[in-house]
């Protein structure tokens, strides 16, 4: 009996292709199918169904197929194995340069040039140089160092937040509860990058957004979210974004995915929509290393990159 | 009598600001004042009037106001005194800025994004990244050599190509008029930085455009001109992007400035407009420079800087 296989549980997308490059491997079973299958060891997932894992009495590892695992640690049965996260250089490469055009974009005042170019006017506007912008990234683990440095080369200044203590070179580090407001009152542009916890579930609401310097060379703050739909309270945003607490934004996740078309936000000239979009996971980069960590685990090497269970990331 | 005048002769805009900071030093004359003033030893100039140059009796040197010297070597009695250019770290900055988030905005599929919001559609795009992508830079010299380090440090190919020899580091240099098309045969994002000269003028036409790479990962080749408008023909231009030749453009300079309301490039949805602000001389950090070489000059030490006469740049 083939005592290697592995169960892939996937929603909202066709696995089809993670299923053909994993089977270069191991056998692959997908759920389902495997229910209490005792020769299933490793389950690759992205927001399996509750259940399904704990059914499987020999399971070893379980591997996330995107960079966040709320989606995993959401189902209540969850089996107490370790769960190996995702750290792809072409994903980061992906998020870092969403990073730098979205920052570019509303820096170079792309909005007000397009709305110029729409009704034919020719007219320079005052436009700062990289120096003078602090940008904030908020989350500032593999994907938020990454861009940091980018930004950085680029010019601008850039200030970190996290839950607990960092160092990344360059970076200007805040962290915890009384680092938020510090942090925020420094920051011209935010960007949200934070995992999503009991901790941080609605955090950028209209307090929050409240605390960004406004008075700066930009002419207003700017928020730019690439993390994860439920950060946010969309409606607070729109508020934000209508009372001039936010000049413009930039989001590529929603409280709800896909964004409801009778959502306002997609007529807001403010915001520009990206449809969780920045970095997606690519099987073809992923795969490889997630059956390299398979094997690894076999022979009795450690698992590495694994999450937190308490911190939730 | 005062033998140290400086004589401000510039079209096209209000110079009272660059009067101001000229004045800490030295006392300025705006033309058309100071004709035949023997007092005045050296010039600052924007598109000056034809013979007003001519009939400085005691003229040193000009200096210009902006990155491009076109402008200056138009006027058919230019006397033969040393022409110092403009190199400007703030104003290099900005022309890096521009060319990053140019080519982010197209690499990242701005354009199509926008459109998307438009119509409400949530849409992923299938997205190459940077290190898929060559762009091609034609003018390598202080602004290109600048933004080729920022667009290898983010990851994209560059390919430099100059009228003589040039070698930047991490570039894959080209030069020449053999060695043109092999440079825009490996190139899918042009970057146009050239200097106008007899030889550059109009070179940027349908031919040229032609050679660019349309097989790649972006769908098709994109133009970025932010060197001068006459080294285009619009029209050239506006049928490559008609019939696929071009994806897409982002154009700063255009062959009549301001672009007349006429112009069909206004309405182009494939095209995305500045209105000659790429990068704008700021006279709070050119005025001190200048101040330092007249000073230098009149001391007997050499000029730096200087225009190739010949070359035309």
């Amino acid at each position: 009996m083939c005592m290697d296989r592995i169960l892939l549980s996937v929603t909202g997308f066709n696995p089809h292709r993670w299923q053909e490059l994993l089977a270069q491997d191991r056998e692959v079973v997908l759920e389902p199918d495997g229910s209490n299958d005792p020769s299933i060891r490793y389950a690759v997932v992205w927001k399996q169904k509750p259940n399904v894992l704990a059914r499987l009495p020999n399971l070893k590892a379980i591997f996330s197929i995107g960079a966040g695992v709320d989606h995993i640690l959401a189902d209540r049965t969850l089996p107490d194995v370790p769960i190996v996260r995702v750290i792809d250089p072409n994903l980061t490469q992906h998020m870092v340069e969403y990073i730098v055009w979205r920052v570019m974009d509303h820096h170079r005042q792309g909005l007000a040039y397009r709305a110029q170019q729409a009704r034919k006017v020719w007219n320079e506007r005052a436009q700062r140089t990289a120096q003078d912008i602090s940008v904030g990234i908020m989350g500032i683990g593999a994907l938020g160092s990454a861009a940091a440095k980018a930004l950085t080369s680029l010019g601008f200044h850039v200030n970190g937040w996290s839950r607990t203590e960092r160092k990344v070179s360059g970076v200007n580090a805040y962290h915890g509860e009384s680092g938020l407001i510090p942090f925020l009152n420094s920051t011209d542009i935010l960007v949200v990058l934070l995992p999503l916890t009991d901790q941080t579930r609605g955090i950028i609401n209209y307090e929050l957004l409240r605390e960004l310097r406004r008075r700066n060379g930009l002419g207003g703050a700017v928020l730019i979210s690439a993390g994860r739909g439920k950060l946010h309270k969309d409606a607070d945003i729109l508020r934000a974004l209508e009372d001039g607490t936010l000049k413009e934004a930039s989001l590529d996740v929603f409280e709800q995915e896909p964004l409801p078309k009778t959502s306002p936000i997609w007529g807001n000239p403010k915001v520009f929509i990206t449809p969780h979009a920045a970095a997606t996971s690519n099987p073809a980069h992923l795969v490889r290393p997630m059956l390299e960590q398979m094997r690894a685990a076999d022979e009795g090497k450690p698992l590495l990159n694994l999450v937190d269970r308490a911190a939730g990331y």
